[in-house]
């Protein structure tokens, strides 16, 4: 099979128009009126069986008529008449079906759109949507939309899963002046989703900055694999609702209940070096700003204040931000002293007083656009007497142009009346990063700082550790033969063993000598358990011994367990006995690794119990992982100083740990019929002297092509 | 002494300017500007020694030529000549002194100020400032700051600490058509502070909202109270700068340091009522809808949309801001059945689809109106083609007109392009509340509802417990006599007793006979101590034992113990021997009071260990306290359910830990010379079974009067 590629949604050379209605208003005549004004450079081809004429065209009467070949079928009729359109577009061999119709799966009519993608994919045909408002491609000067007809052209392009939030956007970034390369609506994602658009956009070299609005993910996997390659060449921006309990699904398993999807969401955008918006404004002015504005050089942020109050409140918001303010006192005494004079000051921020006129202001910011320890500049200005509304444009306007040209990132945040919106209103239109309050513009800077990070981040190999999968298939298959989606406490000893993750040592043996030579290999004290098919309740048949000290209470012990086993269970045949390493306490953690539906494969991890269960202390990240996700989900917690050591207590083993998380995570992608892996609780000893799984809970799934839980 | 009431800064009938230049764009000039062109309706007085005329008055050369009564004297003249003009003021009989002039405590002169304001008390006069702006009173129509002239006039009150941001929202609130009954600059607060200005605009009927920017408090303990009072009636809202750790100062001692002031600052202003706002367009978007919207009726809020999308995002901006959304799902259908049609939601969001006109709008937002059920509406529009601009402009501001007519608040958060762009224009003219983005306006109902559960709530009353004051007094007396501003373990542990604190049973005895009787009475285990001012180091004298299980024990125990010290001390002087309860686990918990410079008194709760020292799990209130406060305290703690039991274990004792809390609130409130209390830890048993007390840290201080650490 031989999927046409995406590009010809963005650049088609013919579009077809099913369902082309004479009557302005109906929606198919909508669309058509948009291709024409927006001024589409292909061929347009209207269609609808009653035939006539629309806005010039002539209307033919079947698909099959076309004389041309047809790149993007745009399919505006109702929905019990899409596949019988499917079917003439197949037979033109059209590679895109843009299906605006509703009433598919949104209402429940899962059937019918599964007819309808199943037709098309065996037709080498792709479907975006149905249920959209459309697509526009600034590229071919597109706007296959039913939505307002002036889109703005430029370098964003929108990802949109809402059609009325799209739609609002359209006239929302026309007026904010921010310019389009695309709009896509996605709809039902029964096809075409956000990952393969992202493919394409990664490419287009008329996209800059790419932003999507999303509800609910599919392909997690891929989708995580292929917002890591754009992250690292165009800033991606993510909205996505749904972030409150009320909102958010209850998560299936234990480990994605801990804190619900939102957090999960929230722990992989972030790895894969997305920037997430809570709002839609805030998507829209990181957007406009990111558009406009070079990646700075490096991390240094300088604040350039008029008044001391607003300084202190963007030294907030920096911290909100996570940007670092440049604090070399002496550097900065020497850049600034000139321009902080009387009651100024130096420090960061640079406080050059409700003195400073505009030669003031371009003093100071020229001090700060030459200093190349200096990345970045968010200016300040309170409304004083000391500028009118022209000399702060020219300033503000002069000083962005000369931080352009150098490529060195300036945000301005202005206080005041009517003089400052004067000013404003200017700027806006001119593009100028002019904000109405200290966090907006601290934000922006915020936003181009983290984009910083993530494209000069050096490219990351994934870790990744021998698994001995042939054995753990063999364990799989035998629960799964045995009906079970679980394994059993032995088998998990065996899978620990499989993936070389440290459980307590020991071995089953069938002798008293035996018995001892392995506890003196062990170590004191051991603890010793029988082994029975038909004794199920182990210690209650006086089956488990623990705390025994030496040979003498080796021996003993193995006598008294078949002693007592022999006695309440007389039929019991005994296999033998364990003799297992008695763990000594330790720090308590939890390593989990989940498959799921929406996410693809993540890890968990945290501090064993009241940590991850009430104190809700823990961190996630999609798997595969570098050795720096692994590091840095360790950090995150809140409880890391206990790994560290407080309290006089030595440093935990930490290199065990991650060396555990390697392999949990190695497991879970290399074994598709594992779903859940939860080693709970592992005790992590001092530096040096490792760690042990006691506990591991293993799910398993019987379907291996769809391995999602 | 008689101070001289507040009221006379807001409604003064006379002002003297000192410092009236004759040259406009000095500050002298531009104050008597501003009160002429403001319309000041009393006399105005303006004074320098040049004598002259300024805007059509004769200046007058000495204050003391002035014929008639000075209610207020502005004072902008160099810092050096500040006192000498005091000094006339005074003659005058001057009330009030509102001091412009810079150059005093902020840039090091601090004792100059102290000059000035000990001479002023002295002579019945108050000081606003110095270093500030000025103030503005729209009651008398007075302008006296050398800000922008025109001040709009209306019902929100500002005080604020930083003159740049000051003069600056005083334009910022004009143009966002914000009408102000004052605004005030507090400057160096060498006498006037927030306390004093919110005295008086608690009873201010102008005032309908209280807005302050705070860098730094003062008087703390006052504040708390007067803020408690004053949000009963009023909504105060706070933007305090310094959140960040950047901008913190570093807190003196363990308790506060454990989490920075700010988180200290945070729970108080909560506490008072007073609602904090991150940014200043926030605080400014709040002042605005809080001073237009009635109150609501209750807590229910409903969201009303034609987008799925933004709805969503409506539910978690919910969630951020503590809204609860009306949940009964059957009255909702019947409320919204008939206007949720077609693909349309009756569940909260109502979703009233894509298709809705003007009408459905109107039907929805009706059914909306009439539900007393329903007590607060949060309306969404993402642009369509089924309403033009007009439409939606007369849809919005009818609909808010009949809200307000009901005192329902409504807020419409609207997304769109230029069609939508034009009736946001025209709405924001008229202050009805439409809002770009979803947060905002979701944001401003938070505030509301908030306001309305601070208003709504039963006064409370203070708790406190009987404190033998008498007898903490007298060890306080000797630790000081002693020159120490702590106190040792043994008068710890006598101030517990003083204070019905549970610690350990237990007391000193000269007998073995007295030991087993006590040890009898106490309960076994018991643990024993040698008492003797030679021996400073117990233990390595072997003059401590613990585990003694039983009669014979104990008495064994007390030959060892006499034995052992008389071996290693020869020449000790034993006192006796202390017997003491041993302790058994539990859970550990600490309970921290302050008496700060800035807050006032405060106290402090948390889990023991590793909760409070590395998990910063802990809360803060100002003291006094109400039992809801203290409950509240305990269940904010993300340790919380530990309290509760987890786990299978039992629930602790919970009324225990508030019994001791109210003691140790009350220590600090009835004992001035105490200015640390932090006992740590505190051993919780299972419910009914109590608290001990295990170890209390008290620090002193000798400064009756001053009494802040």
């Amino acid at each position: 099979m031989n999927k046409p590629d995406i590009k010809y949604l963005f650049e088609p050379e013919s579009i077809a128009v099913i369902g082309v209605s004479q009557e302005p208003g109906k929606i198919g005549y909508k669309i058509l009126e948009n291709m024409i004004f927006g001024g589409y450079t292909g061929k347009i081809y209207p269609i609808n069986p009653k035939g006539g004429t629309a806005l010039g065209y002539d209307i033919l009467t079947r698909i099959e008529d076309i004389e041309g070949e047809v790149d993007v079928a745009v399919i505006a009729i109702p929905a019990r008449f899409v596949f019988d359109a499917v079917v003439s577009c197949a037979k033109k061999n059209v590679k895109m079906l843009a299906i605006i119709s509703s009433g598919f799966s949104e209402i429940g009519n899962l059937e019918e759109e599964q007819r309808v993608v199943h037709y098309a994919r065996a037709h080498n045909m792709r479907i975006l949507g149905p249920n959209i408002f459309g697509h526009y491609s600034a590229k071919v000067s597109l706007n296959a939309t039913f939505g307002p007809k002036d889109v703005r052209s430029g370098n964003v392009a929108i990802i949109t899963q809402s059609g009325a939030l799209g739609i609002a956007m359209i006239g929302k970034t026309a007026v904010q002046n921010i310019g389009l390369s695309s709009i896509i609506s996605v709809g039902n994602k029964t096809d075409i989703n956000e990952a393969d658009l992202l493919e394409y956009l990664i490419e287009q070299e008329e996209t800059k900055i790419i932003l999507m609005y999303v509800e609910g993910i599919q392909e997690g996997e891929r989708l995580v694999k292929i917002l890591k390659e754009a992250t690292r060449v165009k800033p991606v921006i993510v909205i996505k609702s749904g972030r409150s309990k009320r909102g958010a699904v209850a998560a299936a398993s234990h480990t994605g209940s801990l804190a619900g999807s939102d957090q999960v969401f929230d722990a992989i955008m972030k790895q894969c070096g997305v920037l997430r918006a809570e709002s839609i404004q805030e998507a829209l002015e990181w957007s406009k700003f990111l558009s406009h504005t070079a990646i700075p050089k490096g991390p240094n942020g300088i604040i350039i204040t008029n008044g001391g109050g607003v300084g202190v409140m963007a030294t907030d918001a920096c911290e909100k931000y996570d940007i670092k303010l440049y604090d070399d006192q002496e550097k900065l005494k020497e850049t600034f002293e000139s321009v902080a004079h009387g009651f100024g000051s130096t420090k960061n921020p640079v406080d050059i007083t409700g003195e400073a006129s505009k030669a003031d202001y371009v003093k100071a910011l020229k001090e700060a656009l030459v200093d190349d320890s200096i990345h970045a500049v968010m200016a300040l200005y309170c409304e004083t007497a000391m500028m009118n509304s022209q000399e702060l444009t020219e300033m503000i306007d002069e000083m962005y142009g000369q931080f352009s040209e150098k490529g060195k990132p300036i945000t301005f945040s202005v206080f005041g009346g009517e003089r400052t919106e004067e000013a404003i209103a200017v700027l806006h239109k001119k593009n100028v990063p002019v904000y109405r309050d200290v966090y907006d513009g601290v934000s922006c800077m915020g936003a181009i700082q983290f984009i910083r990070r993530v494209q000069s981040a050096e490219v990351v190999e994934y870790v990744s550790a021998d698994i001995d999968t042939a054995a753990i298939n063999k364990l799989i298959d035998s629960a799964l033969a045995d009906d079970r989606s679980f394994l059993l406490a032995e088998e998990g000893q065996g899978l620990l063993q499989a993936a070389q993750l440290p459980g307590p040592r020991g071995a089953v043996v069938q002798s008293v000598g035996a018995a001892v030579a392995l506890a003196d290999e062990i170590g004191y004290p051991v603890v010793m358990k029988v082994v029975s098919r038909d004794i199920l309740h182990k210690s209650d048949a006086g089956g488990v011994l623990l705390d025994l000290e030496n040979q003498g209470e080796v021996i003993d012990g193995y006598q008294t367990i078949i002693h007592s086993c022999k006695a309440n269970v007389p039929n019991a045949t005994i296999d033998g006995i364990e003799v297992v390493e008695q763990l000594t306490a330790g720090t308590e953690v939890i390593l989990g690794a989940r498959r799921d539906a929406n996410f693809g494969t993540t890890l968990m991890f945290g501090l064993g119990g009241i940590y991850v269960e009430v104190m809700k202390d823990v961190a996630f990240r999609a798997v595969p992982l570098s050795d720096r996700d692994i590091r840095s989900m360790i950090k995150e917690i809140r409880s890391y100083p206990l790994l560290l050591g407080v309290r006089g207590e030595a440093r935990k083993d930490i290199e065990s740990i991650i060396s555990a998380m390697v392999k949990v995570a190695s497991l879970i992608s290399n074994v598709p019929r594992i779903t859940d892996i939860e080693i709970n609780p592992m005790v992590v000893y001092e530096q040096g002297k490792g760690a042990r799984a006691v506990d591991i809970r293993v799910l398993l799934s019987d379907d291996k092509k769809d391995s999602t839980s």
